[in-house]
């Protein structure tokens, strides 16, 4: 009955999103994300999705032309800190989906510097109402000191700003991934 | 766009509730909660709305008076610790607002040993799928501890029987509300 953590993003996602919107898959990782927002946004609007690991933006290459949603989609191998040389304004959501890339290196794993480099610049080229999801997996080491610094950092956000969400399951074992969602007021 | 505290509240109890359930609200305070359960169940169903204090039950009275809810509502001056004395089973939602009335005695709190032995009792009775609502007030001392024994114990429910979800804004100043959904998934 409850939404489960892809659930819940999504359905905010798709709230805030609009056909002809510009969106940002910050780690397209195996391209789940990316397939997503392109549905969202339809051919009339953009998505781009950065991953630093070649392979990464293979697989969601491979994906998108199944599917045929290549048309609106940029990939673009850089760091998801980097969002700003390829974007300055106008963006209405922005998905973060934190980690290693499954089935890949786990040593190749989003750090707590970049990724809190990224937010900022994410929430800097953010459109008013837009939305910035994040996964986090708190399940292996790296994963909860970069949990737990992301956490305290938006928690700072100014409340007249930013509204900052956490929808978490509380009683699973293994440090369940959960989600965090930060809404631009103004 | 994001949903407050209470209207994500509201939201999961609706879809838990249908017309012609028993329900419970286990902290009639002012009677907002009893007269969002009294329209979910309709006149066909069943409130049972316990306070300790009868100036809350006397309000709630006159609310429902007033909307013509009164007749599918049992005003009961008890503890919430009691719910088991008044219901033994098939109850598909309870709703816990915890805290002080608004308004009276800032004393008369809810407290930590009461509260624990009615969400036990409460998970008793309620019937697979199932919705245990709570809003937690930690911004004044005793809600504080209240929040953080209530969100240890609730931790511990067994993955297998229960989803425990926590809907919390991270940004808030002094401490805002937050809730946690309990979920009986057999």
């Amino acid at each position: 009955m409850l939404l489960n953590i892809l659930q819940f993003v999504q359905h905010h996602i798709k709230l805030a999103v609009q056909a002809g919107d510009t969106v940002i898959d910050a780690t397209a990782g195996n391209g789940h994300d990316t397939v997503f927002l392109a549905q969202c946004v339809t051919n009339s609007g953009k998505v781009l999705a950065f991953d630093i690991q070649s392979s990464a933006l293979l697989n969601t290459r491979n994906k998108l032309n199944e599917l045929g949603l290549s048309e609106q989609v940029s990939l673009i191998q850089a760091g998801h800190e980097h969002i700003q040389n390829f974007c300055h304004t106008g963006v209405s959501a922005i998905m973060f989906n934190l980690g290693y890339l499954p089935g890949a290196d786990k040593n190749c794993t989003t750090q707590v510097t970049t990724t809190l480099a990224a937010l900022e610049a994410g929430l800097n080229i953010l459109l008013k109402d837009g939305l910035i999801s994040v996964v986090l997996y708190p399940g292996h080491e790296q994963g909860l000191i970069e949990a737990q610094t992301i956490e305290k950092w938006t928690a700072q956000l100014p409340q007249q700003q930013y509204e900052v969400l956490q929808y978490r399951f509380t009683n699973r074992i293994h440090h369940a991934p959960y989600a965090l969602l930060l809404h631009k007021r103004i």
